[in-house]
């Protein structure tokens, strides 16, 4: 009998319930602060970018939170996505570990943000809202956005990062296919867009700006709202769905997990897998290692400070309290766009300050080589974000090969790279290189903190 | 309860063979003749340019072939493929059809090129054979062979046509990540493509000029082998999973298809859809209309003569008896770069000859607004090659509309367009134009066939 290649679901399997770490930590993480006052923000501060149901998702206490019907049966679109084994990795490496791999590259976009992009567009359409707005930088999270919008039939308008904008022309069209309306940022349509543009007329763009601008049309136009990709509870929680999922398959595979690893940027992909599997380690059942993996040129985890901070450069977000590189932070221009933020999930920097997970950082170079690797054996070719999983994945593989452990290894694989192809082109070129982040440049950042709180 | 979005198989239910349609036709398609001798080509002719399991394959009457366990094993990495019901699009159409979509566009470069890319390169492997060398055009069948050369561990060398070689980055990235290595095609490696260089030292390359060049390299190594993506038996053979799936799919969903539609180029994807359900309705169980769709600007079947012609420009190949514009035929520039083939598979011409399937050209834009469509209601953005089936599928749903027929229509979603995205651009800004082919330039080409047989 053939050896199993993946685990499937049927439809009819799939979880109708997100899961809510933050029911079963010892002590909740530290709310949100308003920086003109250093008091907790409320309802009332967020209902102008957020619908009620995501503020009220933001910060319940419950344990599970209903999916809605209509959202999965988008999620069916693609849902549930697989769980490999990776058996030709393992046979390349030669290794005793069990090397299995979450995809969530089977959706229509390549990635795991319609996990969240779906009901984020459905909440808002439910309440009436007709239209959404956010920023993109490479374009993973505005094609999500922009395909959920059409799914739910409301207007999508996005500012993209002007390098980007300019350089990755694919992003753009996918996301005008599905109907959004895209603006290179900064953009003449703002009053923070054009205070940029009089400051420096041919300004590349940040994130930093690009979400000011996001933020600001949507808090002054009272049928849209504003929409994140990662960082908020609200979008790990919608992530969970991942991890549940992945739970059942490995019950299909009569096997546990001994360590998790996955990347981490905002957080999102990571805490949606690894939550669930936390919720058992918090009970007794399993026991796994679980292991953050960053770019060593954005390391907010490994080297950031805990500290309350804006989530934006300009500095209109409430202040939050997690693991920052500091708001002004400027990452290199590294290939794994989806982990250039300069802070880090206030709920994941919380339960990293517990002491239930690791992390480690890793060079990018070391990271394509892992992803070129896992190409030729397993054939799907990994975004460049997934592929700080995949290296630390392999020197825990190698590890094993030496010590002669049967480990079982579970990595988010969040996405293919049939996007980022470009960046394989460089590394394969040889025209990649290292940028470790320097002790100097960081504390100079850091010094950058917001006083008023923390 | 929820209606179901798909229909998934275990990779325990997976066909494990191929169906030969040639096993029940009522007479077998006409032999490839040698250009010289006017006589039908034998095993010793094919054997420079193919291992021995395939020439087997190409002139074999077994109803069924088994697939090897090694091409099962790599056939898991993403079959069974998922059957989709359409109930967005259905919605958006307002339409009383049921539409159904076979979706290829889950194998790791996103096409259904692999099914037949794996088992060519194991055959190959298999007899000894250390490389493989073949010609792409926009990239998707390179790419596919790039990969299966990968998993077997042989060589891939390829001829990329210069201007998609120049114009199309990610698809040459994406068979360089592979490990293949590329060459722009005319080339100085090899007697014809500087035999090109020197009349036209600017030539942007042609499929039949890179077809010449891997053939020639090919045939002087002994050590190497040519591989085909379309068109011959053997490839039509290796895609019949599709249909075997989508049979076993279609009893899951307790439905059975009226009309079935697909794109046709070399008519590989086409036939690998409908072979196996072309069994059932000469067997009298089934009664589909089966419909082949053509771009207007390459119209092989619904205009091209069926007449013995040479699969290539230069005429190295066998002559082949099949619908064809003429060799020398140079379609539009059209973004379906999968359809612009001047000929049509032998096998599939000599089924519409016995009036089997029908065949129906759309032009490009009402195939690219079928694809825009299809993408706000299914999410999945469809490469441009399918577009077409869907255009004919949107028909076909509207006309029901108008009926108020239930009618079951099932239609081949070969790929995706992750990598085909500024095709999309062009139409949305609207720079494409259809190119309907002149009648005077069609019999200017034909004019160049081949007198020599048929």
């Amino acid at each position: 009998m053939a050896e199993r290649t993946k685990y499937i679901l049927d439809e009819s399997e799939m979880p109708t319930r997100w899961y809510n770490i933050i029911a079963d930590l010892p002590e909740p993480p530290p709310p949100p602060l308003h920086p003109a006052t250093g008091e907790p923000v409320g309802p009332d501060d967020l209902a102008p970018l957020f619908p009620e149901a995501l503020i009220a998702q933001e910060v319940t206490g419950e344990r599970y939170v209903d999916i809605p019907e209509e959202v999965l049966d988008v999620y069916r679109l693609w849902r549930p996505s697989p769980l490999f084994r990776a058996r030709r990795l393992e046979r390349a490496l030669d290794t005793p570990a069990r090397i299995y791999y979450k995809y969530e590259g089977v959706s229509p976009v390549g990635s795991h943000k319609p996990n969240t992009a779906v009901p984020q567009a459905y909440y808002n359409a439910a309440e009436g809202i007709g239209k959404l707005t956010t920023e993109t930088g490479a374009g993973q999270w505005g094609s999500a956005l922009a395909f959920a919008c059409a799914t739910f039939g409301i207007e999508c308008e996005i500012w993209q990062v002007r390098a980007s904008y300019d350089q990755k022309p694919y992003r753009k069209i996918m996301m005008e296919t599905y109907g959004a309306t895209l603006h290179p940022s900064p953009s003449e349509l703002t009053a923070s867009g054009r205070a940029v543009l009089s400051a420096h007329p041919d300004s590349p763009g940040s994130l930093g700006i690009a979400i000011s601008e996001a933020v600001e049309v949507a808090a002054q136009d009272p049928g849209a709202r504003y929409a994140l990709g990662s960082v908020l509870n609200h979008v790990l929680l919608h992530q969970t769905i991942i991890g549940e999922e992945a739970i059942l398959q490995f019950e299909q595979a009569g096997d546990t997990p001994d360590v998790l690893v996955g990347c981490t940027g905002g957080g999102s992909n990571f805490g949606g897998l690894i939550f669930p599997f936390l919720r058992e380690k918090l009970a007794g059942r399993i026991s796994p290692v679980i292991r953050a993996v960053e770019p060593a040129a954005c390391p907010s985890l490994t080297r950031g400070r805990y500290a309350y901070d804006f989530g934006d450069t300009a500095g209109l977000t409430p202040l939050l309290k997690m693991h920052t590189l500091g708001h002004d932070f400027i990452p290199d221009p590294i290939h794994a766009g989806g982990l250039r933020y300069h802070g880090m999930s206030p709920l994941l920097s919380h339960i990293y300050e517990l002491g239930l997970i690791e992390a480690t950082a890793v060079a990018q170079q070391e990271c394509f080589a892992a992803g070129v690797r896992f190409a030729r054996a397993e054939g799907i070719i990994p975004a460049p974000e997934p592929t700080h999983a995949l290296a630390a994945c392999i020197e825990e593989a190698l590890r094993c090969k030496e010590t002669g452990e049967e480990k079982v290894i579970l990595t988010a694989l969040c996405g293919h790279a049939h996007l980022d192809l470009p960046a394989y082109g460089a590394y394969l070129a040889g025209e990649m290189v290292d940028n470790e982040l320097a002790e100097a440049t960081l504390q100079e950042s850091l010094a950058g903190l917001p006083v008023s709180a923390g």
